[in-house]
């Protein structure tokens, strides 16, 4: 069958869009890999269905008209991801298939409930979307974290954003660089389920923003451009230990965090954070899938 | 600008190819750059600009109407590329730009010489690219070579292919699978200009054919789906250790070389050798280069 398909990234992390109203497309395990392969496919960190919610089981409760069915590279399901969700809102507006409400926002039906996308600037005056990535919880218990590059073992905070961190800060940018995180870093204690690791070193911090710069291994995955929960779980953890050091009265809420792919800017509010950074669209294509 | 641009692959080595006869493209290392990079733009191991012969300085003397303008991921300038000439084939053929002569060929010009490409049909019917590849050496000397997942260092044979090789048997395809080529093989002495290093299986071999498994780590890229090169550097080694070791005869002249994205055909012909396999186009897009 002919699909015609959209390529977008936000900060790197890149995505494989297209709309199907109506659910109608056999979204097989094989087709998504296909999708989402470099190499002989379109190539993507994922892989998007813009669907109507009410095409899709289990969305009656939401308002939002169109639903974000989103797959990772392996064709499994994924209930939520930042970056995917900001691209997929430039995908709708592009695509004429919703237009802001007037606060500038639109709604996106996702697994992990109704996501609200707002569209402002950013201070380069580029588009920025901006979403709520929910609550996140700073862990009791510090891990050690391994890696190629690294002279020995650091520790690490946990931070949960929905799914399972470990994030170790290093002194200097050259320690970052020196890193091969071609090779997964090992952990001891060993998460049960594996964990996102983000290596980073703080920039400045004023009362009003802090700066981080990181660096991050996808469980699964490998080293990737990248990752909106990261960005989460990094700013937070740098936050959490702001506060403990004493070095402000209070830490500031807003960071800016430089990730390979560009700068994502992540603002805490109470115990929920979100998410904010450009989304673009690359080329779209008619494919045919097998 | 705009451009129009088509994805094609051969065995998973892929490519961003492109028509522009009178080669007006302004075609900078940052532009091939973008075309490459799989995660902000379109994604590819190179980009190949179809230009009239006429169009390229140097080529006077080639009787190919269009030239393989082939760039490197990095923008740098390449001669030739195996999997890369096959590709351009099939594309030129899918533009109406040529068409075959009367024995199934078409001529190209590279920065090489001028290259005939055959076509021809695969054993499975599906159609197959032939290219000569030109001379090969067998060194004199034996490199060691040293990886993660290989217990101790082997023994490397030097083959040249105009580029430069170094070839390792293991015993088994589980050693093969161990090798975690993420991280770049080490060889003693070193290369002076670096070299590519394919690892190899030997399968089946009887009078007529010869099959070889491998995987293989490129200088300055890391490991790919399949090195046109490569492949007739480990067929030609083989077919050396073949003769040496008087398990034959007279080692095989055809050699099926299963690389991870597929299976290529070398064939030798006394000092020189071809290489045969499948091309595919993928899709077309317009993109904006900046």
């Amino acid at each position: 069958m002919q699909l015609r398909i959209t390529k977008g990234h936000g900060t790197g992390n890149d995505f494989v869009l297209f709309t199907d109203p109506d659910a109608a497309v056999d979204l097989t395990d094989e087709r998504v890999r296909w999708l989402a392969d470099r190499h002989v496919g379109v190539g993507a960190d994922g892989v998007i269905r813009a669907a109507r919610a009410s095409s899709i089981e289990g969305t009656e409760s939401t308002t939002a008209v169109w639903f974000m069915d989103y797959r990772n590279a392996d064709g499994s399901v994924s209930e939520m991801c930042g970056n995917g969700v900001r691209v997929f809102a430039k995908y709708l507006l592009d695509e004429q298939l919703v237009a802001p409400d007037a606060d500038g926002a639109i709604e996106i039906g996702t697994r992990a409930g109704t996501k609200r996308v707002v569209i402002g600037t950013d201070e380069t005056g580029a588009d920025a979307f901006t979403v709520s990535m929910g609550d996140f919880t700073i862990g009791d218990d510090l891990a050690l974290v391994s890696a190629v590059g690294l002279d020995v073992a650091r520790p690490a905070l946990a931070v949960d954003v929905g799914n399972p961190h470990l994030v170790v800060t290093l002194a200097e940018e050259s320690e970052l660089s020196r890193l091969q995180l071609a090779v997964a870093p090992q952990t001891d204690p060993e998460p049960v389920s594996g964990a996102n690791i983000e290596f980073t070193v703080p920039g400045d911090i004023d009362d009003e923003t802090g700066e981080i710069t990181m660096r991050v291994h996808e469980r699964g995955v490998g080293e990737t451009l990248s990752c909106g929960t990261g960005a989460v779980a990094a700013a937070m953890a740098m936050r959490h230990w702001a506060n403990d050091a004493g070095k402000l009265d209070t830490a500031p809420n807003t960071w800016l965090v430089r990730v390979p792919g560009g700068t994502l800017v992540v603002t805490a509010d109470g115990t929920s954070a979100t998410l904010s950074g450009p989304a673009e669209l690359v080329f779209s294509a008619d494919v045919t899938l097998d």
